[in-house]
């Protein structure tokens, strides 16, 4: 059993009639539900204004293995706190899925350290995502390569630091490319960055987009945490035996700066 | 010429009576001094606690090539905004040198995404630094590895990224290793942690740490700029002739949601 | 269940009266006995000199999942076709985990392609392995270091390509530290080098040595294998409709040169 | 100033008409003419049936400090003993710049330590190479993308080990990408891997492609160079005093097996 946690903003399929058309219940309830196509996930779904933690509570975070995000046009109007949150999770072993717009988002930057900045182009053009890792959990049951017949196109350069896996390449009908699948271990988390899914076509009702998904959830599911907290240790518990010299600063044992 | 800016915390020289007998104008003024050595630098210096922005004015940073970064017991007390500002250089080409305690500084933790945890103590112990990579540009000069007589003891597990290249590893008299030497591309911008540097010792006069540094500035400078700020491509632009299909939320060559 | 070759070059122990009185029926018997404490494993030995093949076989090689190798001083013995037949399988997903003095046999250095040089020393010291990486699955029942009381230590600089994964860094009694633990991925294959495991000393028998060895095959089974053979998409299989322009040297579906 | 050797294959303009027609004098010439336009480079030319040693003596190559490669028909009759020359060069510090068929060159296969494997078709498609990395070297003086109006095309998946830099991605008219610019770092040396330049196209009179070349010779050259030879340490030259402890194998400052 994994424990999913599909986040979405929520708010796009309120004011704009083309998103309210296709996703009536928001984009995070047709996630989920490619999601559950799996028998062993338990899928949970929490969207921006659900309450004063966007839904993501302490303890709904602590149970969650893996977390999808989608964020689009209010990035802005997620707490420091809560990105804290997701973030401290994430580096103790959260799998997190960044879902396309999502990489404008505050825990993508966060998690990335960079400006993660793309070139853009809306006209509903055709996508074409090339597999560049065949035999990653990631791709399995995904042929050469798969389509999206309209999609909005991202292009480089994309500035985020360089990946740890290359998973997919897209080539675009208006003639750019882009890094579209990229894996990162950061802490003792995996995050996984896909491309697809723009609001205003139906990108995850499709098989493939949805079988994507559902192999990175598997991949992203860490089994080992760790945590990390910059402990002293004492001089007496030093594996080679020791003696204070000359001046210092702290006590032994004591807390740092932190 | 390279213009270097040396930021330092400023403060633990006016509380403390060790740090103050040994850095008496505080710890930036002699790393300033070491790098001065080389006619080719303009060394700047900048601390804390100097103005509203930590010394470091736009002005100040736009014409910087590479900054050094000191901080230990007031890491808490950057403002924000003033780390949001080296940022944005760093990713823009300036280059970052990360010094010791500044493994927990607001800049790195941003940079890397990560905790940027370790271990650590205070005994006053012996480090040697090994190097691992003999023909980097940081390593030149340095023999196969240099020793601090006196230190403060980092240890693994080190919460950063794989880094894009290991240049110095420690060992401790009290049986730690510690990877001492680090670099990282990230945006245009070249970053290099090194952990030398403990306040209640001389590290910063040691003739081994000051040519490292020295090395370090000239590796770190960035000969090219670029600026990334998700431009829209128009769909007249596009480098293969397409036409708009679909639905769409942007007006051709708007801003996006950022 | 995971079936496992342990590879051993089955020469020193027939030679040496200090390598004979630790590992009689040579090493790679101690490494099997180690891993076959696992009820899931299935555990099969080769070596150098048991055949025309080394003992491995097309078939055995088809049927292993992950292997470990053990060689040190007859590493020119082995065979190039021999090489190339284990350099293909870990392409096409086979596991491979390879030990101490086997930084310098010819399949690791043909999957790493640089020298594998380090410095070494014989002197019987103290050897302790610092965990880098917590959570990862090679280091999940090891402290927060282990530590070997006799063995070959070896130095840095280790002359390798930056590993994907820094699992563990040795501390040495005399001095050096080491990159004892990294991981490769190669094609398919996932690659673990491993450093401890000098035929002086009984090291296979440690706990801590034969913990990270069953961790680290579970780690390197690959689950999906693919085939790449550099194979020619004929024109009327483009994606997108195209036709021949201009001169070539192929005809369509053609081998190209290998 | 900086010493180029331009390496050539130099057997398909003997062959075939259409590539006589555009390289009459060797692809390897134009490359040359190309480099040349940078009056800091010394450039010279070498090909696979100059002489005994493909036109590579010890001396030449002892005095090079970038070497570019192409072959395609006849990677196979390269002398194993002319690439282990080649690859001990490289992994002292001389540059190599591997262009488009030489990824499956012996020299490429051996720094790589993969399959090099890709997709390929000759239609003479159009494609563009789009920058990812705009403040790379490399990229200096290139706009966005550049386009080559006829090509051989190379499709993902391209059978390499993750890239230390990710500089070009290109798009193909087909539909297909490809990863067309990749640095890695390997011993002293750095390798740049180049797509563009089949022989029956005029491509390597082109102006994108000789700039990204005569930039990529600035980038490769290593100003520092360092020798591995794995030796060994004696006990009393241990930085930290040891005596022998137990049994071994070697003699104090032997050679070690090899």
């Amino acid at each position: 059993m994994i424990n999913i946690t599909v986040w979405g903003e929520g708010r796009h399929e309120k004011t704009n009639e083309v998103v309210k058309s296709i996703y009536p219940d928001g984009m995070h309830t047709v996630i989920a539900k490619g999601l559950e196509e799996d028998a062993d996930f338990k899928v949970t779904t929490a969207f921006l204004d659900q309450d004063d933690e966007h839904g993501l509570s302490e303890e709904l975070l602590a149970n969650t293995d893996v977390l999808t995000w989608w964020g689009h046009c209010a990035h802005g109007d997620v707490k420091d706190e809560i990105v804290a949150r997701v973030h401290k999770r994430v580096l103790e072993g959260m799998g997190l899925i960044v879902l396309h717009s999502g990489h404008y988002s505050k825990i993508f930057k966060k998690l990335m350290g960079t400006s993660c900045s793309l070139t853009w182009r809306e006209a509903g053009e055709k996508e074409r995502l090339w597999v560049c890792n065949p035999a990653h959990p990631i791709t399995q049951g995904i042929d050469k390569y798969f389509e999206i017949p309209h999609t909005e196109m991202y292009g480089e350069p994309f500035g985020v630091p360089a990946a740890d896996e290359q998973i997919f390449i897209s080539w675009f009908e208006g003639g750019e490319v882009f890094r579209s699948g990229l894996t990162y271990y950061r802490g003792n988390g995996k995050v996984f960055y896909f491309r697809p899914g723009h609001e205003t076509y139906p990108i995850y009702f499709d098989e493939n987009v949805k079988l994507v998904l559902k192999n990175a959830v598997k991949w992203a599911k860490s089994d080992y945490t760790w945590n990390d907290a910059c402990p002293n240790v004492p001089i007496d518990q030093a594996p080679e035996p020791i003696t204070r010299q000359g001046e210092g600063l702290h006590l032994d044992g004591d807390d740092g700066f932190k």
